[in-house]
């Protein structure tokens, strides 16, 4: 099977590349009635979208959805809901010197490796421009979320190159404080401390007037997911958060709770404790731990505690200095990208992750759902 | 749909607890007249058993696999391919106690938030005890991989607590290395730097006395897997991998090629840059990278350099010392794990993360192979 | 994808063949707390079993099942249910000379043709053998559906060659009626209307001493089920049904409600029209139709009438009289077969055919349940 | 898991409603390097359109296609084809009076029952104009079909009410002869036999004069389809092929081959015996059958012989005369749909079966290919 599909319950299906017509998602398995119209996709998008800051990428697109299918009347109809994206700024004439010759850190040498020929445009395909799909998709599981169980989902950047975030409570970063800055400013890097936060964003200007790139790494944190979503094996919810992340582009690393700080550790020091947590709105007692360096994970099924990921995004593999490489042939080449790229993928990515966290946590909550009312 | 099937054209499907009859796999896909016996199974398992060793669980299984289906007169048939490995010492009585109450880092709690009730005994199908089926998988698709292309899986122990290894060069190391030291004694922690290997030994025999238990990371490579494994989008090789690590118990990070230590670099620093490499066989040359801090996978398929993947596990969970906890009912209790446990989870768990890797190229491999074949 | 899991929230999976060990199935998806044991799966196993009565081979197998995991306590656990049902007669020496000489209207040359070999044993994994898993996994969808809604499926013979049974309501037959002729004596043929039955019976055993075979038609019907099953484009139920009934050895054709006999109707004729049915338990009123012409489904989803499906059968393939064919070189060759085989398979096709149809109303149960329950 | 998507490694994915914006597919799985254009796609579009004739649906739709990626410089690149038609003619107005009322035959109840409420412009989502993009989709298949082994599918109109169109050889019948009569003008009942087709338009004719419909048979055929697709047992290729056209609206019976009758016949009778066949191109011998009862499928895969398929559809549920219903209070109504409907659905009918055929067995020779080039 080809991949391009993701989720069982909750399932997106995109298709579309960076300079086609569009790029398109079909969601299928949204349940019926809930309130949805474009207004709830733009704000994601827009968080996404190329230009939105002198420290992003200039390409100029407007990313206006439109839903084709699976809204009535202001409702979801609970059949399968298509949204597409059409591009605008496609300018394919930046790419048409790659043809040939392989970009470092791309995904030209191993499209030509697997297809036999690609769409040289701008990577076609595996551009991060599909990503607006999902982008789409994730406002509507973040809907879906919100209203069946009042969960949220929030991502920040937590380190962009050798600046590194203090977050003391990542349950308590609130979208606000990823999007504005104390002063009311846009916080354009999506860092939540702000002294880090403007570090960052110099070190971001200053690669870019290098002609470089500096890689980061961001924290994506839901909360209000009730304890008992996950399968117990091979789809531990862990696994496909995992899964979720690792298939955006540029990410190398993924970790949840103490993460590789677990490797160092002994299991006295370790272990959460589990604890009587505030009763329930019904009177009988909820069950919390102490701490959390589980990530709000057990044996791949959600505790109730927060979920807490962190992933590692590497520096932009499209440069416009010069960069030694090879033809199709294997001839030798030099190749200077003349595209318009981010310095840093970071800012950029924390919707991206937020949607892809969401996606898989209301895949989870249906088929949980299903199980639990078989009964 | 429920979560006890990976994979897609080469799939498999588990069932089994860590107290009942047995583990069953079933392999769907398997590519007819591939020479297979249990002889082909029983190393990987053996390297998984218990008791294998004193730094293991002393829990004493024979592991022993029968094959039920799928191979006629020596030969893989095509159709489906179902093994079994049957519990001999379930010792049950050791688990009455736990019957109620919640033991610190493992799935009893979120078990019952799913299930509703469970199988109290070692943890039922959330036990360790599922993976022997996936082990015998593992080795069903190594021996594929072999003889199809001529790829290799090797794992090993990088980190317990505080120990690392030195490594030169992943793609290097062999089993003989992993599975026996210079003296030809048994490197029983499958640490293959002989020096870290033996400090290992010791730092876990110490917290074994201690009735505590250590952290650790191994790192997998897999070697001769041809240029252009992977789909583009949500199932990138890389993203299917992460999925199968993160699938085995107490896995909190993945990590591929320069893993998190991205986050610092400069994409001018990080780009592996693309040469001509040796000529292939029929003349043509070959396209390689000078470095391979992408891990062998680029846009999320592979380039035909080394596989490099890193796994954090954490410490084991029981102890045999008292940890604070609650019951079902959220009352305060104690509890103090009194079965047989592994000190520091790492040297099971390398045929473990094998056998998971295995069955992702596997997977990928045939998928491919049905997209290039098909004009 | 390989070809051996069916259903998606009740999702099965076999392996097996004619003379290996035995034959397994793993049921993913079965929600905890549903009392299980074997005695749940003795009886249809028993209504499938050969050497059951004269009219059927007379291979003897016990066809006894062990769970080997998903059950503690007596109740289901959620998890993997897996079944193995061994083979105990398997003289394979029966085969020996049909191994280069392709069968008339088996899947020798098909599977010689797909995978290269086969293994020609009885047919090995092509064998009707296979069915045991599945006949096990449909008592557990039986034990399911009826525990969850009340529901309950039952089959029966309405055609063995030109002989038709007079049905004047299918919903009113009762298990007790096809197992059990009047006089008490067993319904060897499984046809609930008596006198054809006695001449079902007399014309089987004729066609078997005259060293031939004959065709025939079944119905199964289930009742109970709620409105609303089944999805709305490609996963229609009625979709789903027959291609559970199709993927059962011999059958050519498949129908539900007026079915055929739809091509000579004009709409005004073949509409059921609405009407209301009794008052639900909770005072609300409940929509019926006046016929059933439509089996129960519309737009692919279930009104809550009677779901009505007919199979057509072929006659057993393999005969003890000469039939001409060819070897795998294509020469010319004369076989007769030598095995025990059913002069008639519709007798044994009912279990086959009602675990089919309970499994996959079991499925759509619970991904309905799943989608119903999300806000 | 939602029900919008079909097949496995060639996938289709559909949204849209009758009347919202418009209908999409993506098909996942195209392999790299096909010629490809809307041109491709606008015949059996044009074939399926409504308004193509006076006896059919004066609903007036372009269905113009758009390719939204997946294909690039004319040739498409292997990752997911997206295709769009939008839907102009919506009147939605002329379905305002059955909001509330259940039609006789329609999904209208079976939707309000699963989903709680609907999309009641003309059935929303039920309604037969999500075919439009299976039809494009199949049109991409029998593109693929036709250049990867040169199979092609046909399919025509052998019944319409009482009146049976003769066909000696299902393999000879052309698209010529299904889409032109021998006077030249347009085939417009699509039925290769000229005389019963003449009498098939008068009656259409007549019954729509009377405010009524009519039901009638189709017969579908694949050649060129080379043995050794599907699988052994769930997903035997004739189980996936009931399955394609049962997921069709308004089709209540499948058979192929004898189909039903089958049931009457004797085993000697009923055998199709082997044969040799012409040599191949490389001088190796064919096998072929004498006969072709089997219809093309033994033991769930292809023999090389032509399959040959049979469905029956129902008349129109839609009729503009009164008929009697309930509302969604199970209240007693009238209803006449006054809405454009198909006084017969069988002409229109044909490409959609064509394009699910080819789905299906583009679908499984993608499958085999990859299974077949393993080892």
């Amino acid at each position: 099977m080809p991949g391009n599909s993701f989720g069982q319950s909750f399932r997106i299906t995109t298709a579309g590349e960076s300079h086609g017509p569009g790029n398109v998602v079909i969601i299928d398995g949204v349940p019926s009635g809930i309130p949805l119209s474009v207004d709830d996709l733009r704000p994601d998008l827009a968080r996404r979208r190329p230009g939105q800051s002198h420290i992003v990428t200039q390409r100029d697109e407007a990313d206006e959805p439109e839903i084709l299918s699976g809204v009535f009347e202001g409702r979801t109809t609970g059949t399968s809901l298509a949204i597409l994206i059409r591009n605008t700024d496609q300018r394919s004439k930046d790419y048409s010197d790659i043809k040939d010759v392989y970009r470092p850190g791309h995904a030209d040498y191993t499209f030509d490796a697997k297809y036999g020929f690609r769409d040289y445009r701008g990577g076609g395909r595996s551009s991060a421009r599909e990503t607006t799909a999902r982008v789409a998709a994730g406002a509507v599981a973040k809907k879906f979320l919100s209203i069946a169980v009042g969960a949220r989902i929030v991502g920040y950047v937590v380190q962009v190159g050798d600046i590194r975030a203090e977050i003391n409570d990542p349950a308590a970063v609130t979208l606000e404080q990823v999007e504005t800055l104390p002063n009311g400013s846009p916080n354009i890097v999506r860092c939540p401390d702000p002294a880090a936060a403007a570090r960052m964003v110099s070190l971001i200007e200053q690669v870019r007037k290098e002609g470089d790139s500096i890689g980061g790494a961001a924290e994506i944190v839901a909360t209000g997911v009730p304890a008992g979503l996950g399968e117990p094996v091979f789809d531990k919810i862990k696994a496909d958060l995992a899964k979720a992340l690792f298939s955006l582009p540029a990410v190398l690393g993924v970790e949840y709770g103490i993460g590789f700080g677990c490797a160092e550790m002994r299991g006295s020091a370790h272990n959460d404790l589990f604890m009587r947590g505030p009763d329930a709105g019904d009177g009988s007692p909820t069950i919390r731990t102490h701490t959390n360096r589980h990530g709000g994970m057990l044996g791949g099924i959600t505790t109730g505690m927060p979920i807490v990921l962190r992933a590692a995004v590497k520096p932009t593999s499209s440069l416009p200095i010069p960069q030694e490489t090879v033809t199709r042939n294997a001839e030798p080449a030099t190749i200077r990208t003349k595209g318009r790229h981010d310095p840093c993928l970071l800012p950029r990515f924390i919707p991206m992750a937020e949607a892809m966290v969401a996606i898989v946590v209301a895949d989870h909550l249906l088929r949980w759902q299903g199980q639990r009312s078989a009964i």
